[in-house]
C-alpha cells in the first residue's frame, strides 16, 4: 500500500489541466458530429423516395416485359399462373410507387406527419412482400422451361423475374429507411 | 350585413363559459389518454415476443413435417429444390425466432436499445421475406402434384408449406410492431 504522506501533493494547474481535457468537448468536434447527423439525416429521408422511384422504373419493365410475352402456341405468359402471377404484382408495385412519387413531388400531406410515416413503412413492406412471393413463385417454372430449351419466351420471362427481384430490393430498402425515418422522430 | 348595433351585447357570463369549455380539458380525460396510450405502448412492447414465438412454433413444425416428408422413390422431399429451400428456410427461421427469445426471456443486452431495436426491425424483416419467398416456389409444384393425385406425401408438402405462411405471417406482424416500436422512442 503506498504511504499517502510521501505521494507527490495534487497542484492546482494538474486539476486544472484535467478538467480542460474532459469536460468541454471542443467546439469543432461538437458542432461536426452535429452536421455529421443532419447529413446522415438528409441523405436517408432523400433516400426513400429515390429507391420508390427505382422500384417503379424496375416494375413497369418487368410489367411491359411479362405483357408482352407472347410467341405463339404454349409460349403465351397467359397460360402459366406463375407469369400471371408476377404480372398482377407488377402492376400493383408500379400503382404503388407511382403514387408514393407522386405524393412525394407533389408534396400533398394526405395523412398527419406520423400516419403518412407508417403508411409509408407497411405500404413498403407489404408490396415488397407480393414482389419477392411473386418472383420465388416462377423462377422453378422459368428454370424448368430452360432445362428444355433456350428461346425468346424463356428469356423474356426470365428478365422480367430479374426486372421484379431489382424492384423487391429496392422496396425493401426503402421499407428500412422508413423504420429508420420512425426512429428519429419523436412522436411521444 | 348585420348591424353590429342592435347585436346583443356580450355578457362577462358568457365569456367565462366560453373559456372554461375550450380551454382546460377536464383532468380525468387528460389522465385517461395517457393511460390509454401506456396501455397501447405495453401491449405493442408485449406483441413482437409473442409473435416471434408463434413463428418460432410453426417454423418448427414446418421444419419437422418437411424433413420427415420421405415416402419412398418419387416421393422424398429431397428430390425437389422448391422442398429443400422450404426446409432450409425453416431451419433459418426457427434459428433466428429461437435466439431473438432466448435474448427476451434472458434480459441479455448484446447491443444498446437503439441498435438492438433496428437489429430486431431488420432481422424480422429479411427472415420474412425468405419465409414468403419459400413458401411461394414450392406452391404451383404441390399444385401439380396434387392435380395428379393426392396422397401422403403431397398432403405433407402443403401442410409444411401452411405453417411456414403461418410462420411467415406471425414474423410480419412482429416487424410491423418493430417498426411502431422504433417510432416511440425518441433517439434524436
Amino acid at each position: 500500500m503506498t504511504n499517502p504522506d510521501n505521494m507527490k501533493p495534487v497542484e492546482a494547474t494538474d486539476v486544472e489541466s484535467a478538467a480542460e481535457k474532459t469536460s468541454e468537448p471542443t467546439p469543432a468536434s461538437g458542432t461536426s458530429t452535429i452536421t455529421q447527423r443532419w447529413k446522415r439525416e438528409d441523405l436517408i429521408k432523400k433516400a426513400s423516395p429515390i429507391t420508390r422511384g427505382i422500384c417503379l422504373l424496375f416494375s413497369l419493365i418487368a410489367f411491359l416485359i411479362m405483357v408482352s410475352n407472347k410467341h405463339g402456341y404454349g409460349r403465351n405468359f397467359n397460360d402459366y399462373e406463375e407469369y400471371r402471377y408476377v404480372l398482377a404484382i407488377s402492376i400493383i408495385s408500379t400503382l404503388y410507387t407511382a403514387w408514393q412519387t407522386f405524393a412525394h413531388f407533389s408534396k400533398r400531406e394526405i395523412f398527419d406527419r406520423r400516419t403518412s410515416i407508417l403508411v409509408d413503412f407497411s405500404g413498403d413492406q407489404i408490396v415488397a412482400y407480393l414482389l419477392i412471393s411473386a418472383a420465388s413463385s416462377a423462377i422453378p417454372l422459368t428454370n424448368i422451361f430452360r432445362e428444355g430449351q433456350d428461346n425468346i419466351f424463356t428469356d423474356s420471362a426470365a428478365s422480367a423475374i430479374s426486372m421484379a427481384i431489382f424492384a423487391f430490393i429496392a422496396l425493401a430498402l426503402s421499407a428500412l429507411f422508413s423504420g429508420y425515418k420512425l426512429s428519429t422522430h419523436s412522436f411521444i
